[in-house]
């Protein structure tokens, strides 16, 4: 069946929520949101494209920082409403510098600093992050 | 730092995503919702707890069809408006009997079936699932 990115579940500002993971540890990477042009756009150009809520704007992931998203598979989830990008990261994935935004665990209901991969196994094969 | 569910970022229907991934293999099995009352309940209880959207009411995970997800590790991200919640997943984490939700993948322009797990390393370690 041909895709076509209108027929995805949109939320009321248009946007579905994507999720990257790194192909070559499993480690997920980050959250964020794309609108049907930015889908569109990164099965297009194979380079991760967002749609940016804070400054309404296509994010095209890595393009100031050098940080880039080089998509590796698209999946779409049963209901239509959520996106699985896997994908091959160029340096941090995260705005502060750290591998993943997901660097903060709680554990025994106290916020602790998690630098290593949330699953210690996924790194196995290595990582080019 | 304590941590408190009241201080993460909500949308405007009081939600966060919720990332679940298998601890086992890295597998990504789903993304669903959780309001603050969720998070601690899934803190509490070890048992993921999400907020139906759909049915407007606590969606303990397996609670009807007994394929629980155990929490192992809950992340946060650098902005504190997604959750990642590594998990023990018992039997299919999909309503529709899959293993994961992403089961479906765009590749050159059509959708297809993708049975196997979108990052094939991860199987390395055997899986619980």
């Amino acid at each position: 069946m041909t895709f076509d990115p209108a027929t995805l579940r949109y939320n009321d500002q248009g946007l579905v929520p994507v999720i990257a993971q790194e192909s070559s540890s499993g480690e997920v990477l980050m959250l964020a949101w794309m609108n049907a042009e930015a889908v569109a756009r990164t099965l297009d150009s194979g380079r991760v494209t967002y749609w940016s809520r804070s400054r309404q704007a296509f994010w095209i992931k890595g393009e100031t920082s050098g940080n880039v998203q080089e998509l590796v598979e698209m999946r779409i989830d049963c209901d239509r409403d959520c996106l699985l990008a896997v994908v091959r990261q160029t340096g941090p994935a995260c705005h502060t510098g750290a591998r993943t935004c997901f660097f903060t665990e709680v554990r025994n209901g106290k916020e602790i600093a998690a630098p290593d991969p949330a699953v210690s196994s996924f790194g196995a094969a290595g990582g080019d992050a």
